[in-house]
């Protein structure tokens, strides 16, 4: 295992999946764990939502929500790691270690909390109006997520890429003050996000916008979201131009190239709005009946969970462990 | 145990002691330790020291002095809980989930990160130049350390309250989150500080002022540097007005109020110079040579200092574990 490539992708708990999320990042991430050269590891990272999650038992529903989503969609607990972040101490006591060497500058610069900053200021408020200090140091927070597993790639996109740019520049500090060696300096994997899925008003899918297709609906449910997509009233036997239609935009997501030229010439030949529907419901179906299944045995046996992140969190800590120990005694840490 | 109070001491590593560290913090920390009603808990804070040592043996090399010293003075490990702060890994878990609770506005009042800040305002430069996110969050690892073992007092001087406040107001904050009785509400004892001795120079003994009387020098060299403090040229044999007098103000801080109106005595009748700081060198000597034996003893077994911290470690564990098990069963972390 430890001549492969460590990959890692983080997951945070946000409750069940839409079809933007199923698309645009959990059927890319899982593509991963196919590559022979490397081992994909998944973790939940259930502390990074401490910042805004105030409940216990919303917090462990909102894990087994998404531990159930990445396992029926395929994620295979034997052939990857797959672990809950709060189940391995080492990272936050390499958080603090990080955090010694991490200027206060590189907090000031990251996204979330600029953004919190940008919005204070904006309403003309203090600039650290609510903002924690989890949300403060959530880059140092990531930046152990992925060096306490020896993490060579981190399949992000765009916007994350500064994650692990301050992981990879804190991890050199390290490195210079304490000795080469202490921490793997991980790369950043820029990740194909050419899959973004429209949500029904025609915006980026996104649960902010409102404009959502869960993934687990039940297959009435499911049709009956579809069907409420808002069309224009070009008559039914009219051609339609693919290149103007949401229908479409969605469907294709779900297409091969080949049958997205297919499904095209049905638009151009004259299809209704109501037949559109009924084939992108189709599609979905077809694709989603399988995992939904598994993803309710899932929520039906929280403890089959439980059980599977443990063991997941004894082969993670098996990584985490050695590389605490590396950094212990590099800065004289705990028991030599 | 579990009936008494505990009370919690924190540490910090910063290498053999001066007189001044002596009588005004080691020896009022282990009074406590004689008081029946609690249970008296000292740690050393290497991972606070991280915030500027850069170094494996040289922190290794301060934990061990450090623990000598107080094991030096009394500091009896059977009836105290006594061990190293990174071997508590609770702390680190501990001080995350507070960090998601504590405003970032009260690490900008914190006293250490302002003074660093105001040094930088004065020199001209950007306000967080040289400030690592150690020394801005260090007030919440401070806050992990005092939660984690539930202690009810920490004894502090009056530049420490304000730690004390900031742990008890997150507590709270968790507590009205998650739960009343998540955390245990600390109080600040504060603590006598009568006990300031001058150095040298009569200033307040300090090693920033290059002015201390170190503890654990030899006879000899203790003398020397008795001999060496400065006088002024008053004949020997005439009066001396022993409230105006350096020597006579570091004396009185080892001594009885009775022994201190006899040496009052002694130099009003007429004492020379040579006589006071002799006089003042074997009152050091008599209460220094059997601490100095025993710290020389320590620190010749580090093997011996690291399985009484690790013994230390295992007591301290029983307290954390439980408060860290509370903590995440409220906030829905962990395998519950």
């Amino acid at each position: 295992m430890s001549a492969k490539q460590v990959s890692l992708t983080g997951i945070k708990p946000t409750g069940t999946p839409h079809v933007g999320n199923w698309l645009g990042a959990i059927v890319p991430a899982l593509e991963l764990a196919k590559r022979p050269d490397v081992v994909s590891a998944y973790f939940i990272a259930d502390y990074h939502a401490l910042t805004t999650v105030r409940d216990a038992s919303q917090m462990r529903q909102l894990t087994h929500e998404v531990a159930a989503t990445w396992l029926a969609f395929g994620l295979d607990p034997e052939n990857t790691l797959f672990y809950r972040q709060s189940d391995l101490p080492e990272v936050f006591e390499l958080s603090w270690v990080l955090a010694c060497m991490t200027p206060k500058g590189f907090m000031n610069k990251a996204h979330a909390y600029k953004a919190a900053r940008d919005t204070n200021v904006e309403k003309g408020e203090d600039e650290d109006a609510g903002v924690n200090m989890g949300l403060y140091t959530y880059p140092v927070l990531m930046a152990a997520d992925i060096l306490i597993v020896d993490a060579d790639l981190v399949p992000v996109g765009k916007d994350q890429v500064q994650h692990v740019e301050i992981a990879r520049d804190i991890a050199g500090r390290i490195n210079h003050a304490f000795g080469e060696g202490t921490l793997k300096l991980p790369k950043a994997e820029l990740q194909d996000q050419s899959a973004v899925v429209p949500g029904v008003d025609g915006r980026k899918m996104s649960k902010s916008y409102d404009n959502t297709l869960p993934c687990f609906l039940t297959a009435k449910k499911l049709r009956r979201s579809v069907m409420r997509i808002v069309t224009d009233s070009t008559p039914p036997e009219a051609p339609k131009d693919p290149d103007d239609s949401l229908i479409f935009d969605i469907h294709k997501a779900l297409l091969s190239p080949e049958e997205t030229e297919a499904l095209a010439a049905r638009y151009r030949g004259g299809i209704s709005w109501g037949e559109a529907k009924q084939a992108l419901y189709e599609a979905l179906e077809a694709r989603l009946a399988e995992p939904r299944e598994r993803y309710e045995q899932w929520i039906r046996d929280p403890d089959a969970i439980e059980d599977l992140l443990a063991s997941g969190a004894v082969r993670a800590r098996e990584l985490a462990g050695p590389v605490m120990d590396r950094v212990r005694s590099a800065v004289g840490g705990g028991r030599p």
